[in-house]
């Protein structure tokens, strides 16, 4: 089991430089570095959360994605981005404004690590955190709850107003900062798993 | 272990019989009685999916939910009950429509049913689920991931048009669907753990 973890280990660490180099992911790097630094847990993917506009479709595929941030954001970048894809005219389709939480998968040494981090967790604001090994990788999903999700566009249609961005968008960076808030309340924690 | 696995079941085994009384979720009931009738498997919380008006408070407690409903809606349906709020004149506050995925909380007799009955679930549809405790209830949580979130009413105004809501309710009535569909799936393999 040592070479097995401490191998998985160094595999995906490795990944992690190279996807870090093309992300501007930067609220939760101190979290993560913070994480793999100790001996019985690494992170195996992330987000610090996100703000997106992204096509309606049944099954995950690339190129979905028209929009993406992980800062918050302000109603005429909301608005650019929409009149953008406005004038792409992608017919037929539903555009989604979706603000995601942020999520963290880990995977930990043996079952009293996994529970160790998962407790500390989920009693601190990551309250959709669940197993999803029991052997093995030992893996964790922490993840909050914050969420906006409906349809933007269709036809290239717009299908709100302003007054009804502006209350998604205040809402939308309330979420993300307490993602943020939540990120930094986890690295304190680390310390003591 | 064999008594307190038993006698918790015995309890909220009553409990639910309680609480269906007042419900309409009948969608669900029929996995519930079938998890039921397992000897290693009991149910403590579910919901089939679900359509609701709620207003947007930091904190869960009483009295926030103003509709809700585990049935498909149509426009007129949902509009008379945004309407019923807006001559209520909540002020202040921000109204939200939410469909939530369908859930199901599950206390497993020890580690290798929970993880047959996770697995299961997880490779059939129920994508957010996670394992909650790693000994005594053994607990999981099965949950589908679809789901929609937005502001519907502030400070007594509408935010939103007939175009939008239609996609909305089409949206929110497919999701029911699919988590039915779910259901039924899990229902036929439940035979199986």
């Amino acid at each position: 089991m040592t070479f097995n973890f401490n191998n998985s280990k160094n595999v995906f660490l490795r990944k992690e430089d190279k996807s870090n180099k093309g992300s501007l992911d930067e609220k939760i790097i101190n979290l993560l570095n913070k994480i793999n630094s100790k001996e019985n847990y690494f992170t195996t993917s992330s987000c610090s959360g996100r703000i997106v506009l992204i096509i309606d479709e049944e099954k995950k595929m690339p190129g979905l994605i028209l929009f993406r941030t992980h800062n918050k954001i302000s109603l005429n970048q909301l608005k650019k981005e929409i009149n953008k894809i406005l004038t792409k005219k992608i017919n037929n389709k539903i555009i989604y404004f979706k603000q995601e939480p942020c999520i963290l998968i880990v995977s930990c040494w043996d079952k009293e690590k996994q529970w160790q981090l998962f407790n500390k967790a989920k009693n601190n604001g990551w309250k959709k955190s669940g197993i999803l090994s029991l052997d093995k990788k030992f893996l964790i999903e922490l993840m909050s709850t914050e969420n906006i999700s409906f349809p933007v566009c269709n036809m290239g249609r717009n299908l709100v107003n302003d007054e009804f961005l502006k209350i998604v968008i205040k809402k939308a960076n309330y979420n993300l900062e307490r993602g943020w808030e939540k990120i930094k309340r986890l690295e304190g924690l680390i310390e003591k798993v």
